[in-house]
C-alpha cells in the first residue's frame, strides 16, 4: 500500500504590494515546493489590495518571480464571495491563506469554511472580534470538515496556539496564562526599565523603537493596548470563556489622556516627552521595592478575569529578564503544577510570522491531502 | 457537505502493570472519547508485560476500568509480530500506542508501519538506538503512509520535537540546540550549585533526588547521561545529521571511574560520598568565575557536533535559573537570529508525558480518519 496525496490548490490573499509576511510566506512556500515531491501544492490564486493572478482553468502560477507576475498583472481581484465562488469550484481540495490583517477579509470566513475552503492566516481579526464572528467561523469549520489554523496570530511562529490547543483537547486544566505578548512592548519596556543599569527617558525609547522599526507607523497603535488585547481574547476563547469583544476587559492604555486627541503620530511623538514624567513615577516606584515594570496581559482562567496592562516583577523574573523584543508566554496548568509551560522567542518579524503560517498550511495539508 | 470522520482503532501496549505513564494515558484516553462523539476511538487492544486484553472480533474494550479488567485477563500477549498481524486486519484504520521503553517493540516499528499501523509513542528507544532503525522506521511511513510521532520522547509533553519539525519542515535553518534535557539533572544541579544561597554535598543530593523519585530505582541510569545522550540523538537526527548511536558523540558520565563495578545502586550510593570532594571542586572552579555549573545537552549543526556533560553558566542565564526538574531547550536558527526560541517547562512526569501522547494521538487521528 503506498500514499499516493492528492494534489492541494493554495491561494493567497496579501496586503498591498503582497507585503512583508506574504513576501516571506511566498519565498516559504517555494521552497516548500521544491523540496517536497508530495502532496503537491499548487498556487492558483494570489493577490494583494489591488491586482490578482489567476486562471480560469486553475492552472498553476509558477513560483518563481509570482511577486514580479502579481504586479505586473491586470486583473484587479474580485469581490471576495466571487473569489470564495472561484476557489470552491476548484477541482481539488483547497486552503486560502489570508495574509492581510483585514477585518472584511477575516468577516468572510464562515463562508469560505461552508464552502469546503480551509484556511490559514496570522489575521488577528476573524478571531479577536467580536465573538458572534468566532462562533460562526468555528461552526463552519465543524459542520464543512474544512480546517481553519492561526498559529501566527499570537506570538508569531511561536508554538503558542499548538501548545495551548494540545493542553485543553488532551484535557488538561489550564488555570493562568501570563506573559509579554508584543513584541514593541517588550523592546519598549527592557529598554526604559532593565535589570540592570539605566534606561533612557519614556519619550526617548518610543522615538527610538520606531526608527528601529519596532512600532507600528503610528506607535499608538502599540501603545494603546489593542493589540495585547486581541492576542488575549485569542487565548482566552481558545481556554473556553466567553470573551465578547477585545475591549470588554481592562486595558490599559499608555497613551495620556491630554494626546488622545492629537492627529497624528507625528504631533503625538512631539508632545510626549511633556508627559515623560508619568511613566518614570512607575518606574521609579517599581525600583523602590527592588523591581521592575513590564507591560503584560494575564488570563485568569477559574476568575473569568483578563487584564492587559503595567505590572511589577521581581528582576529574576523570566518576564523581567527578557531581551530584545522578545516575547514570553507562561501556562500555569493543573498537570504543570507550580512551574509553568513557558515558550519564549521573537514574536514578531516576516520571516517568523510567515513560518507559522507555512507550519499550519503544512498541518492542514496532511489532514486534507 | 458535512464531515463524518470513520472509527478509529487504538491498541495500547504498556510495561509492567500498565505502568505510570500508561495508567495515565489511559485515563486521558477514556476522558477524550467521553467529550469528543466524533471520530470515535474504540479501544482493540491492550496490554501490559504479562496480559492482554483483546476480542477475536475487534469488539471495542470498554474505557472503564480497564486496567483492573486487564489485570484479570487471563490471555497472555501474543508474540509481537502476530500482534501486528491481528491490528493489521482490523476493520479500520488502527493506531499503536506502545507505553513501553522496550527496545522489543521499537524494532517493531518498520513492521507494524509497513502493515498500515500508525504509531504513537514516548518510548526512545526506537528513535535513538541505531541509525539503520530510524531509517527502516521513516522509510515504512513514508512508503505505507502510515504514521509515526514521539512528541514525548524528549521533555515529556513539552512542545520540542513539533517545533523543532516545524522548523526543519519550513526551511529555516537550525544553527545550534542546547538545553537541559534530564528533569533528574535539573533538580540535581538546581539543589547543588543554586544561584542563591549553598546547596549540599553532591552524594546528599543525590540521595535526596532519590528519595523523592527523581531518579530512576538505580541512580546511575541517570548520572551516566545515556538518557540526555538518547535525546540529544533524536534532536540531532531530526535536524538531518546522521547521529550513528548514542554512543557514538561525547557523553560525561557523573559515575566516579572507581564506582563503574558497583554490583547495585545501593552500593554505589554507599560509596559515593567519598567522591564528593570531585564535584566539589567542579563546583568552586565554576563559583571563581561567578557561574554555576549544570548537566547539559548541545548540538551544534555546522559543526555535527553533539556533547552531553558539566559546563558552566552565568547566574542570570536562562538555563541557571531553571527551577525545580524542569527541562529547558533553546532552538538558535537562523531566521530567529541572535535570541533563541525557548521551550521550557516539567519534562518528566507521568500525566505530562502520557499529555505528549494523547496529543500525538489526536494529530494521527486528525490525519487518518
Amino acid at each position: 500500500m503506498s500514499s499516493a496525496p492528492n494534489k492541494v490548490f493554495v491561494a493567497v490573499i496579501g496586503r498591498a504590494g503582497v507585503g512583508g509576511v506574504g513576501k516571506c510566506f511566498l519565498s516559504q512556500l517555494r521552497g516548500l515546493a521544491a523540496r517536497r515531491s508530495s502532496p503537491k501544492l499548487s498556487l492558483c490564486y494570489v493577490s494583494s489590495s489591488r491586482k490578482a493572478l489567476y486562471h480560469d482553468d486553475y492552472s498553476a502560477i509558477a513560483w518563481d518571480g509570482v511577486v514580479e507576475a502579481l504586479a505586473a498583472s491586470s486583473r484587479a481581484p474580485p469581490a471576495l464571495p466571487d473569489v470564495i465562488e472561484y476557489l470552491a469550484a476548484a477541482p481539488a481540495k483547497t486552503i486560502l491563506v489570508d495574509n492581510t490583517s483585514s477585518q472584511d477579509v477575516a468577516d468572510a470566513y464562515p463562508l469560505a469554511l461552508s464552502r469546503g475552503l480551509s484556511i490559514v492566516t496570522p489575521n488577528k481579526k476573524a478571531f479577536s472580534g467580536s465573538y458572534k464572528l468566532w462562533q460562526d467561523i468555528f461552526a463552519a469549520s465543524s459542520a464543512s470538515g474544512a480546517k481553519v489554523y492561526h498559529e501566527s496570530s499570537v506570538g508569531a511562529g511561536l508554538p503558542i496556539i499548538s501548545t495551548l490547543k494540545d493542553l485543553v483537547d488532551t484535557g488538561d486544566k489550564v488555570t493562568k496564562i501570563e506573559g509579554v505578548f508584543s513584541g514593541t512592548m517588550s523592546f519598549l519596556f527592557n529598554s526604559f526599565a532593565p535589570t540592570e543599569g539605566q534606561g533612557g527617558a519614556w519619550s526617548a525609547e518610543v522615538n527610538k523603537a520606531k526608527a528601529l522599526g519596532y512600532t507600528e507607523p503610528d506607535p499608538r497603535d502599540d501603545l494603546n493596548g489593542l493589540d495585547v488585547a486581541r492576542k488575549l481574547t485569542i487565548l482566552a476563547r481558545l481556554v473556553g470563556l466567553p470573551i465578547q469583544s477585545p475591549t470588554s476587559f481592562p486595558v490599559q492604555s499608555l497613551i495620556p489622556k491630554e494626546l488622545e486627541s492629537c492627529s497624528s503620530g507625528d504631533e503625538f511623538l512631539q508632545k510626549l516627552p511633556a508627559f515623560d514624567n508619568q511613566m518614570e513615577e512607575t518606574k521609579v516606584a517599581a525600583e523602590k521595592s527592588g523591581k521592575v515594570v513590564r507591560f503584560v496581559g494575564s488570563i485568569d482562567v477559574a476568575a473569568n478575569r483578563v487584564k492587559v496592562g503595567l505590572a511589577e516583577f521581581d528582576r529574576s523574573h523570566p518576564i523581567a529578564a527578557l531581551k530584545g523584543s522578545d516575547n514570553i508566554i507562561s501556562f500555569y496548568t493543573e498537570r504543570y503544577g507550580g512551574n509553568p509551560l513557558i515558550v519564549q522567542g521573537a514574536g514578531a518579524g516576516g520571516e517568523v510570522t510567515a513560518m507559522g503560517v507555512t507550519a499550519d498550511l503544512l498541518k492542514v495539508v496532511a489532514q486534507i491531502s
